[in-house]
């Protein structure tokens, strides 16, 4: 899958990002792959010490590696502090991107008042309404749906069938994944007199520089105010971001995870697959939340945090699902037996 | 945000909404805000507690509350039973709404065999099947692909990149948000001589007056029968509705949540986010279920359920966690050491 | 919703599937319905026990069911070791489905170094990219847009607004739903100097002939190697599958499961809905996981895994949950209260 014809020898390598060499520079390096798959002409990396036993046996002409794991190792090596960074860099050189052609297809409906840069690519059966805005370098897929008073900033990459309701704005460079819906109505409801209330969704959606937004997640536009990323905010597929809520600048959130209106989460988090974030909670930089735990509660501290209950076997799981409702009393009665009045 | 040019007194509003009046009912409004970024030509509201705070600070020219809150304050205010609806009224005045514009779209494609009302809008890029029919005021989105037997009531609102299958009947007034699908084959297979062979599913999907659903939605069409909401049920986004599933009238599930198939659930039930109900179960009229809580048993009783363990710290969870494995040794031995022969 | 007109005797249904006969094989069967709603020409199925109750009340014409039910019942049954299985060949022969009819809509952008076989037929608005095959029998809806190197082999039936990015391989007769979205950039990421380094994702997605990928899934494509999806795969609505992760052959997975990058997941696998596997875990063949669960280990022995906890009314919960986050303190002081050196 490495761009036809792409060489560079492996001190090319070395040169361009800084790192420490060991073996034959002058080897030639035509693509990347993983320890167990690559040839003698590709370069591979090891960053994760569960496949440091495949590194003995690996064909690949070259290895991205720690200084510690290069010390015990007879093949070429690149050295570096963080093997899976420094790979990211290289295999960058080797992967072969669609090219990039400015111009609007035949087929797209801009709206009048809608503006097109000349140096942007608009796909085909692509409609964009009324005050939108798209700048150059940026690139709309097939079927998007762009509605009135959007931004899309210089240099951003919209996948296909990427829907943006209205009052969207992205930064520059955002890179959104087929699918995904922003701007779309908050969940606002009021009952009244037996039937729900629609509160109207005043808001828009602002989105950093160098975010990227995965295939079919939805971010509601805000109810009075905006829905807001920071820049390099980094969200997986099928993430669900509620009206209002504000994600700090370079949060990760991965597959299925969920933040609830009005949400405020700080810089540097990560959270889990399929976790939830409640609303009106506030979440401090740094914090961890593991996979498919439930945040109830804001948190001041930075850290890593859980919910949940280890996997069982359903038999013993049913065993010990049956006491955790008898819990209380479980409790009760060890305090009785102590004698301890708390 | 606001629709520009709309102005109105406090006392048009008083009067319109029959809301209480204190303070000056000349004032003019020009549009909506919170409490805290609000202007002197700008109304707020005060309806969670939480916020009460920010109201001594707001230079909100008129602030929805309720009488108890109002009588402490020096400002104009409005003053209503439930603020939050009361806003959600008034807001309605200020929002600008894209204008409606009967035709359809010269890039649209629609089967000789349906049937689209001059007074329905349809967008570019719609394909709509044979035996499908769009009602009066109905508005179709970009790219919405109506498949054959579908109606779409008079009134409603799709978005953009909508997927209606087969067998989909919209009641009026139905709001769907973008990348929804509704009409799907449900997920019906039967294990036969080490493969599976795939259920037909020949029902549809009826969907009733007022009902909103969320982006990224999905609603199967049922097996034999079909797949049902009742009238005002409330969906927010990427919800999972399973064929043949029954939701009652006026139930609001919030995002992420889902429920299997065959299941029913009554009416004015609250389904939080990422909860999910199995399939074949019934919940009577007002069930709450709270986020991220799984509903393996029938519920009977109106009420509020949970599951799920609290968030910790992730040592303590762990410490937990692990206790939880031996829930059913220690509840033995605890009962053992009480000489209890339960 | 059965094809007009069709019409089958229930001797001929009998002969045809190879089931046993009780009764008026002479019967006219024109419709297949559940026991509840079922007319005197119509056939309905009795396998799930909890509808037994129904039979005697049925004004079914004939019923598939187990020899034993037949015993008791003095109506027309066909009888099956299977009901549901057979019942899903019946239903089969009276379902109506869009007629096939193959050709290139005009509006559809083809690129010119793709190519579409001319018995293939693709709809409106579909766009397709440089080197991508479409094979002969193979269907593709309103909407779709397919990318660049893609195959689409024979027999496939792809829904509208589908999204294959880049490399996607699809075995014979897929059945992909709409909105699913395959061959997105996998989640890589490194962190370098406080900003998120994308990892080139160089890989592509294999799906098996046969598998099934329901509305709004998403399947990423992998970072050196594919993704891969064995035969007859089944996957419901709104399943994300991580970059590189393996299932297995005949596996099928209920709405909103997810399995994270790099896992491993064995044959004849049941994936209950909601449920996650973390990444780079490794299940076994004939491994059953419980809805919402999370799988945080890899699973050697087949069997049926769980984790959570029961649903319980709120309060009572809350007790329950308070005590988990005692529960290490509550199990060291039984096993004092015991003496127990452990």
């Amino acid at each position: 899958m490495a761009a036809q014809g792409t060489t560079h020898t492996v001190a090319e390598l070395a040169g361009r990002f800084g790192l420490g060499l060991r073996g034959d520079g002058a080897l030639v390096v035509r693509g990347v792959s993983t320890l167990a798959r690559a040839q003698a002409d590709q370069l591979s990396f090891l960053a994760n010490p569960r496949y440091r036993a495949q590194l003995a046996d690996s064909d690949a002409g070259v290895v991205v590696m720690r200084e510690a794991d290069a010390d015990g190792y007879a093949g070429t090596a690149l050295v570096a502090a963080d093997p899976y960074a420094a790979f990211a860099k290289l295999a960058a050189l080797f992967e072969q991107r669609p090219a990039f052609t400015p111009g609007v297809h035949p087929s797209a409906v801009i709206d009048p008042a809608a503006h097109v840069d000349a140096g942007a690519s608009v796909g085909p059966f692509v409609s964009i309404g009324p005050r939108s805005v798209v700048e150059a370098g940026a690139t709309i897929g097939a079927g998007c749906a762009i509605g009135e008073d959007c931004v899309v900033g210089a240099g951003c990459e919209i996948g296909a069938n990427v829907t943006l309701v209205r009052r969207v704005r992205l930064g520059r460079r955002v890179l959104i994944h087929p699918g995904a819906v922003l701007g779309a109505d908050g969940f606002g409801l009021s009952m009244d007199a037996g039937r729900w209330l629609k509160v109207p969704q005043l808001g828009g959606v602002v989105v950093g520089d160098d975010c990227e937004i995965g295939a079919n997640t939805t971010i509601d536009r805000g109810a009075l105010e905006d829905t807001v990323l920071g820049e390099d905010v980094r969200l997986d597929n099928q993430i669900q971001i509620g009206h209002n809520a504000r994600i700090g600048a370079h949060t990760a959130m991965a597959g299925c995870s969920a933040v609830a209106g009005s949400a405020v989460i700080g810089r540097y988090c990560l959270i889990g697959g399929g976790a939830g974030v409640l609303g009106h909670l506030e979440l401090c930089d740094r914090v961890v939340v593991t996979a498919m735990s439930l945040v109830t509660h804001s948190i001041r501290e930075p850290g890593e945090y859980s919910s949940g209950t280890p996997l069982m076997d359903n038999r013993s799981w049913r065993r010990s699902a049956a006491r955790f409702k008898q819990l209380d009393a479980l409790a009760r009665r060890t305090r009785a037996a102590d004698k301890d009045p708390q």
